[in-house]
C-alpha cells in the first residue's frame, strides 16, 4: 500500500499494520511497543541519573497522547473539547495511573470563529475540573483557510501509576471475568446523527467522559484488575481483539450480555452498523480476576459512569488471539478487528 | 474581533494576546500563566498524594507541548519530523530540563504517499536519536482529502529539572549579559526559500537542531544561567520582548554584535525581511550573571550548535518591558514585538 487511508485512522485492523510496519521499526522503546493506552516508565528522576530506581516503593509515570478530529466540533452529549480532555485522561486511567497535567495543542483553520474557540475551550475546562487534572502547557498553531477543518486538538496527558499497579492488555489471564462499564455505541452514533442530520439524533446522546474516578473505585475494592481499556475507535470489537492478541489468550463474551442502548439499537439496525464496532468515549472493558469480579462489579455501581456495568464474559486459553461471541440464539461466532474504516472522524 | 486570522498563530502580539484573553482565564495552572516555553511542576509521586516534596532535593518534571504544520515537509536542512522533535526538545532544554520522552501525535490527509511519512519517521528517528530522547507514545488520526495539508505533527516532550535550577524569562536580571548562541534567520529564509522556489534557495539551510546537548555545557560551567529561551516564531525580537515583559527589565542588544550569515542578510534585503523577526529552529539566548558569562561562552564554543556563540547585550533595570536596538550608525531604537503574521507555517 503506498498512499494513507482513511482506514489507516480507524483503529482498526489497518492501524494495527501501520504501527507495526512504520512507527514501531523507528521507534523501539519498550513501553511503545506494548501498545498500551499509556506509556508507563520509571520515574523521572531516576532516568535521569540512570540510577534503578524501586520500582515497587516509587510511583511510575503514565504517559500518553491522542489527537482528536472530530467533526462536527459540536454534538449532542459533548464537543471535541471534552473528547480531548475525556479521551486522553482514560488513556491514563487505562493503565492504572492517577491522570494529574494534561497539554493542549490546537490547530485551528484561519476564520474560525473566536466564539467557537472559546465553547471548546470552556468545555475543556469543564471536563479538566471534572477529572481533576490541570492543563499546564500549550501550543497554538494557525494555518491558512482550507489548510485544516476548522479545528484539531492534540492532548498530551501525564499521570502517576501508584506502586503495586500492573495493569496492560498485555495481563488478561485465562479464567479473568469480562466487565463492561455500560452501553455500547453512543458516543459514534452520537456523532453520525449530528453530522448528517438524521431525524433521530435527538434521542441519541455520546457517553464521553472521564473514567478515573470509576478507575479510582475499582482498585481501591482490588489490586486484582489485569486489563483495563477504552473502546474507542474500532469499538468493543476491535478492543477485545488488541486484548486477545497481545495477552495470547481467547475472550468469550454473550451478545445478550452486552448492553445496548434501545435508541442506539434501532439506529444502528437501519443504517447498518454492528454496535460491537462503534466508537465509545465513556466506557471501560476489564478483566478481573474471577474471585474479585463481584466486589469490582459492585464498586462500579456506585460510580456515575459505571451504573450499568456488567460481566459480559470471560478469558480462555484457547483458541489464541481470538473474540468469540456467543449470540442470542446459541450460536459462537468469531468476532474480528474492524477492517476497513465505518465511521471517519468520530474523535 | 471575532475570527481567528493567520497572526494569531505567529507566536507574536496577537498570539499573546489569544493566550492572555482566552487561554489563560480558562486554564488557570501557574506553571502555564508563566508562559515559558515548558510547565515546571512537582514530582509525580508528590502531586497525587498531596504530600509536599522536598523540591531543593527531588527533580522537578517538565512538560510542554507544540504542533507542527510547516509547509512544505521538507526543506534545505531539515524536514517536519526533524523540527517536532528537536522544537520540543528545545522547549523543555528551555527550562534547563533534560529531556526524556517524548509523544508523537500525527494528523494525516487521507491520500499522503507512504514513502512521505516513512521519511518523516526516519527523520525523527534520527533526531530523536541525536537529543538522546526515547519516543514512548504515539497516536494516528486521518482525515478525508482536504481535511488537512497533508501531515501535522504534535509532540509533547516530558523531562527532568535537575535540583538548584530555576530557569524563566521572568528571571532576567538588570546586569546580565545577553549570549546568543549563533546567527539568526536560517531557518525561516530556508523555508520560505523552498516554499516559494526562490533561486537562491540552495544556499540557505534551516538551522534546525536540538539544544540540550549545549544547554547541559552551559549548566555545567555554572548555575547562574537566569534565563534560557529559543527565539523561533516572531524571531530574536519577540523573544527578547517576551523576556523583557515577563522580567520586568529592559533589553539592550548591539545591532553590530548580532551575527547574522551573508545570504540570510542579502535574502532579507531583497524580501523585505528583517533578520530579527525571522523563526530559528536551532539557536538559544540565554541571560547570564556577568561574573560567569566568559566561562559560559567558552562552554558553548565547544559544542557544535554553540561554535558562534556571542555577547550581544545586557539586561537593564529601565525602561520597563522594553528592547532596545543600537545600531550601527550609533542610535537607538526601540524594537518590539512581530505584529502581524509574517511567514505563516513556518514550523
Amino acid at each position: 500500500m503506498d498512499r494513507i487511508l482513511l482506514a489507516h485512522g480507524s483503529g482498526g485492523q489497518l492501524s494495527h499494520d501501520l504501527i507495526r510496519d512504520l512507527f514501531l521499526p523507528h521507534f523501539p522503546a519498550p513501553t511503545l511497543a506494548k501498545l498500551d493506552d499509556a506509556a508507563v516508565v520509571q520515574p523521572l528522576a531516576s532516568a535521569a541519573t540512570g540510577a534503578q530506581p524501586n520500582i515497587s516503593r516509587a510511583s511510575r509515570l503514565a504517559f500518553t497522547t491522542d489527537s482528536y478530529v472530530v467533526k462536527p466540533l459540536f454534538f449532542n452529549g459533548g464537543d471535541i473539547g471534552r473528547l480531548a480532555v475525556c479521551g486522553t485522561v482514560n488513556d491514563l486511567a487505562m493503565v492504572g495511573a492517577t491522570p494529574l497535567y494534561l497539554s493542549a495543542g490546537f490547530v485551528i483553520e484561519e476564520g474560525l470563529e473566536m466564539e467557537t474557540l472559546r465553547r471548546v475551550v470552556a468545555s475543556m475546562k469543564a471536563s479538566a475540573e471534572e477529572a481533576g487534572v490541570e492543563v499546564v502547557a500549550g501550543d497554538t498553531k494557525v494555518v491558512e483557510r482550507g489548510g485544516a477543518d476548522r479545528l484539531f486538538i492534540n492532548t498530551a496527558g501525564l499521570g502517576a501509576v501508584p506502586p503495586g499497579i500492573e495493569i496492560s492488555a498485555s495481563n488478561a489471564q485465562p479464567g479473568d471475568l469480562v466487565i463492561l462499564s455500560g452501553a455500547i455505541g453512543d458516543h459514534g452514533l452520537a456523532v453520525l446523527s449530528e453530522r448528517e442530520g438524521l431525524a433521530f439524533k435527538s434521542q441519541l446522546a455520546s457517553d464521553a467522559a472521564p473514567l478515573n474516578h470509576l478507575v479510582s473505585a475499582m482498585l481501591e475494592v482490588s489490586p486484582e484488575i489485569h486489563v483495563l481499556r477504552d473502546p474507542t475507535r474500532g469499538g468493543l470489537a476491535t478492543t477485545l481483539n488488541e486484548i486477545a492478541r497481545q495477552s495470547q489468550a481467547a475472550i468469550a463474551i454473550e451478545e445478550s450480555r452486552i448492553p445496548v442502548h434501545e435508541d442506539v439499537r434501532a439506529a444502528c439496525e437501519m443504517l447498518g452498523y454492528d454496535p460491537l464496532y462503534v466508537a465509545n468515549e465513556g466506557k471501560l472493558v476489564a478483566m478481573v480476576a474471577p474471585h474479585a469480579a463481584e466486589a469490582v462489579l459492585q464498586a462500579m455501581h456506585g460510580d456515575p459512569y459505571g451504573k450499568e456495568a456488567t460481566i459480559i464474559g470471560e478469558v480462555m486459553a484457547q483458541p489464541v488471539g481470538k473474540v468469540l461471541l456467543r449470540t442470542g440464539i446459541g450460536g459462537t461466532r468469531i468476532v474480528d478487528m474492524l477492517a476497513g474504516e465505518m465511521l471517519p472522524r468520530i474523535c
